[in-house]
């Protein structure tokens, strides 16, 4: 029940659930077709339940014109993300949205095809949600779910000082293409741009790299906040300090194009945060199995720096010299 | 990361969840303290895991200025009051908060304590979750996970022509207390007026029935649209028609005071939603352990009608004399 009776919009509730959200959950049969009150998973034995959640809202997450099925397919691998830094294999979700009245049915229908997309992509299914209007902003949630081995998730917290800092991927394409959608940052190079830009729209979350780490890594999390600021959670939770050398963190070439030997802009890169790249730390004896597990998924594994007794929480980020850089930003509170 | 930067709140986020989730984390294990990407369950053999999700947006679901406490009861308690109709054992939840930077903290206080005090009444933790912020009205999804024994959590579609309808606790409290609220309804005694406008606040989820239901109920589902229109939903789903008997509806005193024989209060109170009460099919050989079940629960299961062979989805309504009863508005669709 809401408050006050409104004009519906042309397909009311049941209508647009019908039409875009059933067909997501056609190959999951604990979505119960979404013809129920709420979905049910079976866990198979020796199996737990990773369960994480995400909410964007327009103009604050994205821009309320960015495409809906670029802002489905962020919205989902940024929670996907999160599955693997748990190690957990992605199974379903569920959705929440919160959508104004008289959005148009085509905004919808661009939606529902990227979260379809993606379901392909990931191997994942619609298990349930929740459709509501509102009189602000669109805003969504998902709740993914994955299934990771009974008492081997990986924490966050399991670093020790001596353990190497990994990182999947490349960092600073979505901090980079920020700017670029701001008009901050003037990058001629058209394929440049779109590279970036892309990167920042949709994240590639590391999904096959994840569970695979399960025994290497002793502690592990996605980059979303900013690589420093991540790895100082990471730290802070495992109660140690790290050394972060500035100029081994990976670059793509488009972004190093971008960064062109700035350092401002370097600095951006490393701080800058929606990178839903995988931090990990694990001992220097993982080095072989992690060289072969990037060979295997076709995915880079970086050695980026070290954990080490300091205060916890501190991040040391070091020049291609050995100095310490000072850096005015350490990433992203999301208040 | 989010688009710009703007002014924190004094607390910040990472505050915000020190200070106001981690302490309703701290009792499920499975939360892992707020410290991790995401939260782990482990699902006991012989189990199912079920999931629902309910959303309220500020000035759709709720007014603006309802206590915090209030508006955290209405939100676990309608996910709960889902649980309860899929025969679930609630567990545990995800929060889900889009708040206004400038929100001010004793909100959040209000909010937290209201969360607190409904874990501790129905045995819940909360165990994950995501905050951002929003230019928007105050927007809260809650995901709630429950336990029913594998296979047998209780469908919408179950019901069979034949069956009996049932429905627990009582009918139209909210809606009348809704009306009261508007000052579209005036009950001149204050405690009748304080207790409708106490149901429609916090309703009661039906939690110590629903998981008895099993192997009693045919087709379950709780109502929130309103009796008719959910009792039409039922049908739907199970492929039959039904006869509600306008007058076996149980009404407590304070609603029977409110419609004082006005027959488009009845209307309003069969019709308008929020109830949150399960409304079940089962057969009439399950009439005597319903009955040892209201006794042994405390809570009313009351025979209102019953499903038919008729088109699917059709309720008839029926007045004390036995004629059709015109109905202008069967329900609520959300959008």
């Amino acid at each position: 029940m809401t408050l006050e009776e409104a004009p519906s919009p042309p397909l009311g509730e049941f209508g647009r659930i019908t039409r875009f959200f059933k067909p997501l959950a056609a190959g999951f049969p604990g979505a119960r077709g979404l013809r129920d009150d709420a979905a049910v998973f079976g866990v198979p034995e020796g199996r737990e339940l990773v369960v994480t959640t995400d909410a964007m809202v327009s103009g604050v997450h994205f821009f309320p014109d960015d495409a809906p099925a670029d802002i489905a397919a962020k919205l989902m691998r940024s929670n996907l993300s999160d599955l693997a830094a748990m190690g957990a294999e992605p199974l379903a979700y569920t959705l929440v949205t919160a959508l104004p009245r008289r959005l148009d049915e085509s905004w919808l229908e661009g939606f529902a095809a990227g979260l379809g997309e993606d379901q392909r992509q990931f191997g994942i299914a619609l298990a349930g949600g929740d459709s509501v209007s509102t009189t602000g902003p669109i805003t969504l949630a998902v709740t993914a779910f994955g299934l990771v081995p009974t008492g081997r998730a990986l924490p966050r917290w399991g670093g020790r000082p001596g353990d190497r800092v990994f990182v999947t991927g490349s960092i600073g394409d979505a901090a980079l293409g920020l700017e670029i959608a701001y008009g901050r940052l003037d990058i001629p190079d058209e394929e440049t741009r779109a590279q970036l830009l892309r990167r920042m729209r949709r994240p590639d979350p590391r999904t096959t790299v994840g569970p695979r780490l399960i025994g290497l890594a002793s502690g592990a999390m996605d980059v979303s906040d900013g690589l420093v600021a991540d790895l100082g959670h990471l730290c802070e939770e495992s109660g140690c300090a790290a050394l972060l050398r500035a100029d081994a963190v990976p670059l793509s070439e488009a972004a190093r194009g971008a960064i062109d030997g700035d350092s401002a802009r370097l600095a951006l890169a490393i701080t800058g945060g929606d990178d839903y790249e995988l931090l990990f730390a694990a001992p220097p004896s993982a080095r072989d199995a992690l060289a072969a597990l990037a060979v295997d998924s076709g995915v880079a594994i970086t050695e980026i720096g070290e954990l080490t007794p300091g205060s916890p929480g501190e991040v040391t980020v070091l020049d291609a010299a050995g100095a310490a850089l000072p850096l005015t930003r350490r990433g992203w509170d999301h208040f």
